[in-house]
């Protein structure tokens, strides 16, 4: 049986512990939803107040090319870029992911105009259905929607099939697809893959280029530490830049922006796929989130983020048999992201107690609490406590409470 | 002739004049730049602290609900529809200026689905043209765009016209057009109009529904003080809201966003012209800038920035004569909205001579120098200030340095 102090141990040997010092975190909170807002660094806090008072205040209109605002989305793309293997120019840092994931379904879709199937997840993240959805109605062509779950993608991805469009690692459950190999299925029938990183980067290794993806979106508020609702980001494959346009043809994708042409001429760069101005503050924003990780090393993250949900599940196993948890997420830590998910049909409840405990997870409909890792600012006894924490809930029954039957609006 | 004198009177009894102690505003500088990036209020580098380190830091994912994060679009959109004639529950905020009116062409294009034509004014500001080519190309259904300039409008607006989307006030000349001449006229055909307010909100007076318009987008980092690329926002008339959808359908626009269905069911309010998760840091910010706006009266700053303007004309006739200068802004202060715009071949050189002498103006190709008057944080001295500046560039040939002969990308 674990301990406490097996916790303390590996947290005296963690070489990532460091990193926690450069976050403002709440005291006495065990933060386990970084994967749906990542924590506050330090750095990030004088930005805000450097961008607003100095840059915005002083500096004004100058800012645009002073401070580099006009470049920002690029200069945090290349350094986006660097954490999931791809390479300079094929990433911008931009708009909000769903937003994203349409320009480079459109992209895509126009990149294959004779197919008229685009094959998803159905349980991927409502909001890239929901794009999908949109753009196949609005376009009217005859899309066809195909919906596969988890291991029956391989066998559904046909010569039919002009767009892959999957989610890395699954929102709810944490498990982890096979981005190689389903690249390269989709590659050997000619179709195109979009994958959705928001709970891959900066969470766990990605390789774009070494998979060949084409197309790939992501989320800044999670793992990349930028702050709620920072900016997305979207990468592009170099082959494909310049082959096609995205939809959303603003003037900041304009080959010459600046000088105000009345008609549209695509850059034939990464710019291409901007459309408008960028929300500058929380922009910068997302750029300390990146300069964190781009100072440490993704197979470490990766190390100490598989073994904290090692301990997590051999903890729940230990702690709290018989209480009716289930494990929604995969076993094997190398088919999992950096959460895991248990299964409870109190799972609403039971997360609004927790949370009263200061331990912060989320919920997710209909029966899934989720626990994400996060370790650039979790420490090993973190997990040790989340656990405990969980067991006095189920212990004192302090889940059952009317005021957590009532079921509110939680993101 | 008119002396600095006469305009420190006007500042000892004007009524707006306390707002300017509510802006932080550099020492020493005249800044007419505010159509382009309006300045830093007080309020919104508190709340810039507030919100990072308080919400996000301390408080993390519970500021969805506790700060309001899940509705802060929708708060700022019925503040912002006060400022331009709109109801409650007509506007939200949200995304930049060429996306928001992607969804409202979006929208509009499918409310008239036989029709063909979308007029446009050729010299409008680039990205919205770029938007409406880019969803021409896209659709692929065969629809024309017809440019047509200012008085060319009226006549150009025939029963084969979808959609008319204007710019309300022109963002080069100032040139204000008839929002309701127009509208009616467009009406009268079968046709919708959408207003674009970049260089309307928060600077002219504005009544979407005593015009009757359909859908209105504008900026939020303009005369709305939101702070640098800050959000924009969409207004749909309630009309119009639920019988047809904006094509960029993510999870905030859905009808139960938190219930992850896996199909979309547009929401019936103005909520479904949301896609995705909005900037949090930056969105906040705008709110500010829109308060302290709704404290004070849009007839007010009206008043304040005409006489403005037209002081500044007759200083240019009074003390610029001979040096090239050309009024490019209609002289009547009843067709121009909040700037005045001069022409001259030297445009750029000189704009960057007025800068360096700390008279902050921008300059839009090919030859135009833009100024703008923001009667919140400008006192009528500034006017002169800056216009005995221009006088010094001219007379001393400031602007005739080989560092300004080259161009560089302003914005």
């Amino acid at each position: 049986m674990l301990t406490r102090s097996d916790f303390e141990k590996l947290d005296a040997t963690d070489d990532l512990a460091s990193f926690r010092e450069e976050f403002l975190l709440p005291e006495g909170v065990v933060y386990l939803d970084g994967n749906s807002l990542g924590a506050l660094p330090k750095a990030s806090a004088s930005r805000a107040e450097q961008v607003v008072r100095r840059e915005w205040g002083q500096d004004l209109i100058k800012s645009w090319n002073k401070a580099g605002w006009v470049s920002l989305s690029e200069r945090i793309g290349d350094k986006i870029a660097a954490l999931i293997g791809a390479a300079p120019g094929e990433v911008v840092a931009c708009d909000a992911t769903g937003i994203n994931l349409y320009k480079a379904l459109g992209m895509a879709l126009s990149l294959r105009p004779e197919r008229k199937k685009i094959l998803v997840e159905g349980s991927n993240f409502p909001t890239d259905l929901y794009v999908t959805q949109g753009l196949v109605q609005q376009l009217d062509r005859g899309h066809e929607i195909v919906y596969a779950e988890h291991e029956e993608i391989l066998d559904a991805i046909t010569e039919e099939v002009a767009v892959v469009s999957l989610i890395h690692v699954h929102y709810k459950t944490g498990r982890l697809l096979d981005m190689k190999a389903i690249t390269e299925k989709a590659h050997a029938v000619g179709a195109l893959v979009i994958w959705d990183l928001c709970h891959s980067a900066g969470a766990v290794p990605v390789d774009l280029n070494g998979c060949r993806a084409d197309f790939a979106v992501g989320c800044g508020y999670k793992y990349l530490n930028g702050g709620p609702g920072a900016p997305g980001f979207i990468f592009v494959a170099r082959r494909h830049q310049g082959q096609a346009i995205q939809p959303l043809t603003g003037w900041f994708g304009h080959e010459a922006p600046f000088e105000f042409h009345r008609d549209y001429r695509p850059a034939k760069t990464i710019r291409q796929m901007l459309t408008g101005t960028q929300p500058i503050v929380s922009l910068s924003l997302l750029e300390e989130g990146v300069d964190i990780l781009a100072r440490t090393d993704m197979n470490k993250i990766r190390r100490k983020s598989s073994l904290m949900g090692d301990l997590f599940i051999q903890l729940v196993e230990e702690q709290l048999d018989g209480f009716g948890f289930e494990l929604a997420s995969p076993r094997a830590a190398e088919e999992r992201g950096s959460q895991v998910s248990l299964r409870h049909e109190q799972g609403y409840a039971i997360m609004q107690a927790l949370i009263a405990e200061n331990i912060i997870g989320d919920f997710r409909a209909p029966d899934i609490v989720r626990f994400g890792f996060t370790p650039l600012y979790l420490r090993y006894v973190d997990i040790w406590d989340a656990v405990a924490g969980l067991r006095r809930v189920m212990e004192q029954k302090l889940w059952d409470l009317p005021d957590y039957q009532a079921k509110a609006a939680v993101t």
